[in-house]
């Protein structure tokens, strides 16, 4: 590792990115103990990275962007096992973040053909199998004798459980379930590893029992022979075809034409059925958030990687392009030096690191509130789902517009695949899909939010969830803007106004006779801005509370740096909301204007060093423009020459199509 | 043609889509002709399409998504071929508008092997070359006897020509050109159909003679055999790699190792190199804007339709998928149902016709400009020349933001390519990158901003150009936000003040001795922001000028709608800027907000009729999602059957990989 504060200086690096380097306040790798997990988490990584640059067989057999789908679900599956072969001997199996930094470096970002076996098959049926049934599908699992997936969503049915089609209708004569897909909307549709790669499911179908439906209910359904892999009578399988991202993954369709299987294949921990058709209700029904909550929480913490990973790209590549003049007598100027290219990079650099910091606090409240449900107590499990859902949404499209604004500040560079950010970009921006719409999940937050404005309505202000406590407090306008705490009182204003507001025009509608359903849909427009603001304070409020926590004095002051940018350049963005009851005054929206390019100028010795920091491997990166050396031109032409249309200097299509083409007009020329 | 209003409904659509168009105020093909150049165009784009629909040689091969790029440059090559021979007899080639649609529907998007030679290599001869190299080249151009592109931007270069590294050295002593690539960063990188399909290229480079540099020059070089296609000694060639679109066209690069060129290879219709080596200047070396604002201009209408393609796709599956519940005893809603999913579609719509009216009215002004150039009269080039800077990039960029909320309004089926949104997306995107970088572009209007901010602070108003003439007027603040022509002044009072803001902020910076470059990079936020605002007005004043014209009533009055709808959103969007200095008050604010949910729901059953207005073929769309019968869930699965993974039921990587594995592991459990 470097001498200089900035660790990723070597020699022979492009001369302008080391420039860059020197210029750091703040030790990169101190920093990013603050990003992974404290020191040691961010030595293992390093060290994790060491480990596979030595193994020729954990590398990508060529550049993603010249596989086909077929190559790419291909390779994953060659990965696969390689990684299992070497797993032990380099990662802490327990420890889920070495797990996923292995992850990333060896397979990328587009999945492989075991991830739901890992991430859904093996928790449901610890979840929802019973003793017997663990004994002999769990440990089956475990050892990988058997691949598995888990299959809800069906193709004309997403988020709405309610309305799944595929039923399981008990036999008693032959004490068994026929599962069936009674129309094509019913087909399965969407779960990963469904098409190819598993023989087994849970399959999510609404039970039947001598015509009553009791709902949905899991049920284990093999799909495939175990030797031959070949689909199992009245299946229909297959890939659902190619996506933006996650090629690497086969997303499946699955139908059944009156499949049967035993009785005990419905997973028995909760509900059961008994052999005369008696269902046994489960003895505690409450809905458990933890599972979502918990996928949410890490959501944000990736979503913060993936942006990160656009802006080291990006940041990093401003530093050696050089494009026009500032002072037309001087040289090419580098395109960092340009205020636009500065404030299209910089605050989402900020916001990278708030994510961050939003994320690893929100996992922690989410541990707390695990271990204050074991003693019984689920107060704070509302709260912090109706955060969660709020910051899944906000994160994932505010990521979103960085990375495009990372991209597009790379110019024509930044649409080639060589790049790399296409593939980062349509990986990240799924989530504003998945795992609950984003609409869908600003809604929720505010349910809780509008519950909430009951409870000061009616005089239960200290009634109200900690995370929205604030709502309960009165604003008093502030003369200056320029401590922590005076923004974040500016913050809470904001949110607190539209909440109330947004809130007020669903109430009234109701109050004058409209529908309570309705008046929600009239007013959830405004309710979901609200939700948008309630999630950006929050993650004002965690990034303060993290760098109020930092001891290390560098990078302290470098994150408060970072702070202020993105407090001003959030306030600006939001000004509106501050400006439209006077509690913000033009002179202080000035100010803030002043300081948003003040910071600007300030974070700008810092620049690269703030995406050093994050210590994404060149193999994790994957991107040309992005080398840690600065050595883009010359692997740009390196990449683009082993590219798939140079395998030879002439394409087929020349003798097929274009040189009859010009043989033909020559001839009539010379007629 | 249908009999009902709606001319897109057929017997045996699906039932939730013939609702939706039965409910349209208007008919569409009458707003069809308002859209694309009056009845006569409109019609003619139909009967091109059932033209097509009945030469199978002109369909696609299979689905573009499951193509890999090899496939798709073949397919390219293939459809160029047929498209020549079918092209007079359905279109006339006079006619830009016909070969553009005809050219949509048979290739798509993404381009083909002779883009280039008719876009850049012809225009490139027939514009620099005298009338001997005329006689010689354009002729067998334009007979396809030779195949060219137009290669300009390098490796390391891009829109500063006066950097450019290639050299063209004279060698009097043989009277030819040696044309030399000095380092990597000089390359050629980008130029279209350079890789594969070009065997000549105009070349742009440094014109030396006997050690002095003349600035960039055009010289038409010779790459490949004209018979075996091999590229030439000296010659390095090959295509850039995979992109995020533009997949079925060779970028290319190309590097010149001393390459000699007889002298009378350069272009010489401006400047000349006589034998001895004497330089002879051009006569008239004024710039001329005129190709790039006509190339500007054109993209505004493409731009606008790129968005109405997202959107038909969009507004048409949110009115066949059924998802959750407002009255929870009611069926499940159409998605568009939900005021959120309004509040991301139908604003979007209101800008593809804003930007669709204001590329027509743009392409008109420069027709007027390019007849008033004719008389001797350029004074409203310039005028003209900064607003297709600002709004080939505010449009590119809104664009996209709509084309993206488009995909994710459709959830988990958006993400599939079976959707067609990414390819669209990737297409338009490219926008905000080429013929002249966004940021750039801004500034370059901003530039034009500036001096005419200092024409009325100087007295000289009325010599203002009639696009910034409202520069020079003075605001008055309305009691009332109603009619379109207060909604304009809003606009004007918006784009005016910030304009003079950030100009103010520039000027005082230079008046306080700041170097006058510097200073204007330290502005060039706030100048674009100001660029933002008087492009965004202008958009608008052309909707209302459009509108104003319009003589059919109903089409008439369903636009008013869409325009109010639009100026609310718009205004909506940017009212920090009339919050700031009160001149809106909050209840005009709140009453903005009120008319913007308001002209949701009265745009609302007009929605799919909208967007069917656009007529944009099923072919040309190549969207499962975005069909006109609107048979969505059969397609999809009939699609996913057919792509490549599903060619076999087991995958070779069961055998390769994931057999051993499972194998392996079973064994092991035995022993």
């Amino acid at each position: 590792m470097s001498n200089h504060l900035n660790k990723c200086i070597r020699d022979g690096d492009n001369p302008d990115l080391t420039a860059e380097r020197l210029t750091a306040t703040f030790d990169t790798h101190a920093m990013a103990g603050e990003l992974h997990g404290g020191p040691v988490n961010a030595r293992r990584r390093l060290e994790i990275t060491e480990a596979v640059e030595k193994i020729p067989e954990l590398h990508d057999s060529k550049p993603y962007p010249f596989m086909s789908r077929e190559e790419k679900v291909s390779e994953a599956a060659r990965k696969l096992v390689v990684l299992t072969k070497h797993m032990n001997n380099i990662v802490d199996f327990s420890n889920a973040a070495e797990v996923f930094h292995f992850g990333n470096e060896v397979l990328g970002l587009e999945g492989h053909p075991m991830a739901l076996h890992n991430v859904m098959f093996i928790p449901s049926l610890r979840g929802h199998g019973d003793d017997e049934q663990q004994k002999k599908w769990l440990t089956r699992a475990l050892r990988r004798e058997i691949i598995g997936t888990y299959a809800q969503t069906e193709l004309g049915h997403g988020t709405n459980l309610r309305s799944l089609e595929t039923t399981a209708t008990f036999d008693e004569s032959t004490d068994e379930f026929v599962l069936h897909t009674p129309q094509i909307t019913a087909l399965k549709w969407w779960p990963g590893n469904l098409g190819k790669s598993s023989n087994y499911a849970v399959v999510v179908a609404s039970l039947i029992i001598k015509g009553k439906n009791y709902g949905p209910h899991s049920f284990l359904v093999q799909l495939r022979d175990e030797n031959t892999h070949v689909p199992l009578k009245g299946i229909t399988i297959g890939d659902i075809g190619p996506k933006m991202a996650y090629n690497m993954t086969d997303n499946g369709f699955l139908g059944f034409d009156h499949v049967r299987i035993p009785r005990r294949h419905m997973l028995m921990r909760h509900s059961k059925v008994e052999r005369d058709g008696t269902f046994i209700k489960p003895q505690n029904s409450k809905i458990n958030y933890s599972a979502m909550v918990h996928v949410r929480a890490h959501m944000i913490s990736h979503q913060a990687l993936f942006l990160a990973s656009c802006l080291t790209i990006a940041v990093r590549y401003s530093s050696v392009r050089r494009q026009g003049f500032i002072d037309p007598k001087g040289q090419e100027v580098k395109v960092l030096e340009y205020q636009t290219q500065q404030h299209r990079l910089f605050p989402h650099i900020a916001r990278a690191y708030a994510f961050n910091f939003a994320g690893t606090e929100t996992v922690r409240l989410y541990e707390k509130v695990l271990s204050q449900i074991a003693t019984g107590d689920m107060s704070l499990m509302a709260d912090l789902h109706a955060l969660t859902s709020g910051l899944k949404s906000v994160v994932t499209y505010l990521a979103g517009q960085g990375m495009e604004q990372a991209r597009m500040s790379c110019g024509g560079h930044g649409y080639s695949l060589a790049s790399y950010f296409n593939e980062i970009y349509g990986v990240a921006i799924g989530g504003c899909t998945y795992e609950g719409e984003n609409m869908v999940m600003l809604l929720q937050l505010a349910r809780y939010l509008v519950k909430s404005v009951g409870l000061v309505k009616s005089g239960y202000s200290h009634k109200l969830g900690p995370l929205v406590s604030y709502l309960g407090e009165k604003s008093e306008p502030n003369s200056l803007i320029d401590r922590f705490d005076v923004y974040v009182k500016t913050f809470r204003h904001i949110a607190r106004r539209q909440t109330f507001k947004a809130a007020e025009k669903f109430l009234s509608l109701v109050e004058s006779g409209t529908q309570k359903e309705l008046a929600w849909n009239m007013s959830s427009v405004e309710l979901n801005r609200a939700s948008r603001l309630h999630t950006r304070l929050y993650i004002v409020e965690a990034f303060v509370r993290r760098v109020n926590e930092v001891i290390h004095f560098d990078v302290k002051n470098a994150l408060t740096d970072l702070l202020y940018l993105h407090m001003n350049y959030e306030l600006l963005d939001m000004s509106q909301y501050a400006l439209e009851d006077g509690f913000l005054s033009t002179s202080q929206l000035d100010y803030i204007r002043d300081q948003l390019y003040y910071y600007l100028e300030k974070v700008r010795p810092n620049a690269v060093s703030f995406v050093d920091s994050w210590e994404i491997s060149d193999r994790e990166l994957r991107s040309v423009l992005g080398r840690r050396d600065g050595h883009v031109y010359e692997n740009l032409f390196k990449w683009a020459k082993e590219s798939n249309l140079n395998k030879h200097d002439v394409l087929s299509t020349y003798e097929q199509y274009l040189k009859p083409m010009m043989v033909e007009a020559r001839k009539n020329s010379k007629l």
